[in-house]
């Protein structure tokens, strides 16, 4: 990779989520040189893919340029590029574009769907964790309802029209509730010829509550707005197989369907070269120590989802969420900089900013330190802190736009099957 | 196809572009029962293809459901289909999801790229007359731009950054100008370790002018806008021949690029059991009556750019343009409406409405009957008309915030590599 080295040491950055976007943005401006890799030139806002599958806004409206949020860094290069390899030995990194050499090394790789080994379950179901996957069920349920009106096999039409979300975290709980709000609101005009009444929204969780690491209020707050909105919701089951056509569970429950959305699980995204048992820990990730440096170096580092960072209140690390990966981000680059004045690092500290989640129009629930609340007011919170999240003043203006015409609407427009997908025949990631 | 049959008489469109769009429309709550064919679910507004291209728009922001079109009309049907055959004996159409038997027969099904058959052009260049193409063309550009970083082959890096462009109608001129535009503004703040100064941009144009439909002003103004930008305007050449790396010409001209667009030509989108002699005529087109009939039959008519209605101000038929689709689908939409009434059809009569394109930021032509304009002004008004005729109001709001942002910002954000684009491998239409 033809990247000059110059007299700044060279950090590299690997992946351009929340935790490397936010280190990186630390470093911009700094007397170092960046380089940063991703797979795609774009950050994603994870939090908001759900509604990119359900036709509530559009794919670009959720991302952002890496390039352009840090244009103004002049020592800040950028590379399209997958990294296959960490030769921790020789501080180089393989990639499927050419070598690279480090003097420090920050994996963000995040984390990756996790199937438990299910290679079945891995092969039918879909995946929510990229934009490409979002849009892929986007057009899978859009052609399901198109499929729905071509058979006279009463069967078949309910199997198209029959939704399973495995996992009943924040994502399965999101895409549940903009999945019912479709059924009510959107599918009786756009499909008048079909009983859309038959169309089931299934969110399946494996433990006896949603929204494990929130509160209780907030867990029976979520599952009585489903409940509302009608969503069926089976707790203490487990999805064990799925063929395509049919999900089996582990007690009597099966279900037959099209579509089994499994957001049941993540792990972190392991690169080889830091795949030893030395490293890696529980849930696939990466121990780390305090400073977010992996066993064993002093120039390693891991943050976000990759990393395992052990504390007291979280005795198997941090959870794999957006806040935790930004602040581990932001305080790596603060330690960074004082690593290269030969300061001492300080170690890791999290701040609890809360936590929520969506149910649909007017229904949320969030969780802050002292202060818990449900339902409308929980939603415009909600919103107002998704909007300020979100990289971008065109990309909050687009937004908003898209939610108040939504809000007012009861409608959500961006329902095309731009391409389709052939559900056996899975191309992306 | 399970569609009842009602005492209402059928009427069956191919195709949900301007032309069917404006029939059906105009059908809308009479007593008729209308399906409406289409391969894809959304209705797309081709003039604002090049903006998704480069990264101005969103698709979704310039497409709209065809379902939502006509949601409140009860005796209409929406199938997402491929006509393959239509069997006129029969009356009856064959689909990839069944037959359909029709009353009335209405083709719209619009026209598809012309390579006058050179199969080998065809496989390496990009075309952009749909959104998944348009889709791939933006990825192709950015990638290229980040290939180009990868090289330290000059050669290869100029192909890389090379552009051509054949084809000096709206899409060609538009595409140019978008392209040149981002040679300014974005990539140098984007590449800052890319000569970028070295991208070029070419416009071929086989005649001596470009926008050949418009008048002498607007094609010389388009030129001296599109040469301000930087682009460089070839005249009176034509491209032979692209291997995917060389286009030779009918000169000594030789480009060396990796991005050859492909908006030389269109032709109707012709349907098997239409193809014959009897019914084919110049440009693929179907020739039809003043009343839009295909020859020979009473009750099987095409309209917008797959119809060649041959006038006296048009003797090769109506350019297949927005304009004469839309007024051919409303006025058929009359006539069908007179037929069932056992009173005469009335022959078309076009209003021409003048045309119109813009070449950038505070640059564009237009032409109207009487007066005609170059300039800020033009583009003022080449905004306001396009914003106008755009489907929806979340699209125009989404649209116009996205405009706003870009003139202001001098940026285009919406330039994420979705999906990327695999130069050998097309998989899209």
């Amino acid at each position: 990779m033809n990247i000059p080295r110059t007299s700044y040491p060279r950090i590299v950055i690997i992946g351009g989520g929340f935790a490397g976007i936010a280190l990186a943005r630390k470093l911009s401006k700094q007397e170092v040189q960046v380089v940063l890799l991703d797979r795609n030139n774009y950050h994603n806002f994870q939090p908001l893919l759900y509604q990119v599958s359900t036709g509530g806004l559009e794919p670009d409206s959720i991302a952002y340029p890496i390039r352009k949020i840090l244009k103004n860094f002049p020592n800040f290069y950028f590379r399209l590029a997958d990294v296959e390899f960490v030769d921790t030995e020789n501080n180089e990194l393989k990639t499927n574009i050419g070598t690279l050499s480090f003097d420090y090394l920050v994996v963000a790789s995040g984390s990756e769907t996790n199937y438990f080994g299910n290679s079945e379950i891995e092969k039918h179901s879909m995946a929510m964790k990229s934009i490409p996957q979002s849009l892929d069920l986007r057009s899978l349920i859009l052609e399901n309802f198109e499929d729905a009106l071509l058979t006279s096999d009463l069967n078949e039409r309910n199997a198209l029209m029959n939704f399973v979300i495995v996992g009943g975290g924040p994502t399965g709980v999101e895409l549940a509730g903009a999945l019912a709000e479709i059924k009510k609101g959107i599918l009786p005009k756009d499909y008048p010829d079909l009983d859309t009444r038959m169309a089931q929204i299934n969110l399946v969780q494996s433990s006896d509550c949603l929204l494990k690491g929130m509160s209780a209020e907030a867990s029976e707050k979520a599952e009585e707005f489903l409940e509302k909105l009608g969503v069926n919701v089976w707790k203490n089951v487990r999805v064990k197989s799925y063929d395509g056509t049919t999900a089996t569970t582990n007690g009597d429950l099966t279900f037959k369907t099209e579509t089994l959305v499994w957001a049941a699980g993540v792990q972190g995204a392991i690169i080889k070269g830091l795949d030893g048992e030395a490293f890696v820990t529980r849930g696939n990730r990466i121990l780390v120590n305090a400073y977010n440096q992996i066993n064993g170096f002093e120039n390693i580092f891991a943050i976000g989802d990759i990393a395992c960072l052990v504390s007291e209140e979280f005795p198997v690390g941090f959870p794999m969420m957006a806040q935790p990966a930004i602040q581990q981000g932001q305080q790596l680059g603060d330690n960074m900089l004082r690593l290269l004045e030969e300061k001492p690092m300080k170690p890791f500290k999290y701040k609890d900013k809360g936590s929520m989640a969506t149910i649909g129009r007017n229904k949320a629930v969030v969780d802050m330190k002292n202060f818990k609340f449900q339902g409308v007011f929980a939603w415009y919170v909600w919103m107002f802190v998704h909007l300020f999240f979100l990289i971008g003043f065109r990309n909050r203006m687009v937004v908003f736009v898209n939610w108040v015409y939504n809000y007012i609407r009861f409608d959500r427009e961006a329902r095309l099957i731009i391409r389709p997908y052939k559900k056996k025949l899975k191309d992306t990631k």
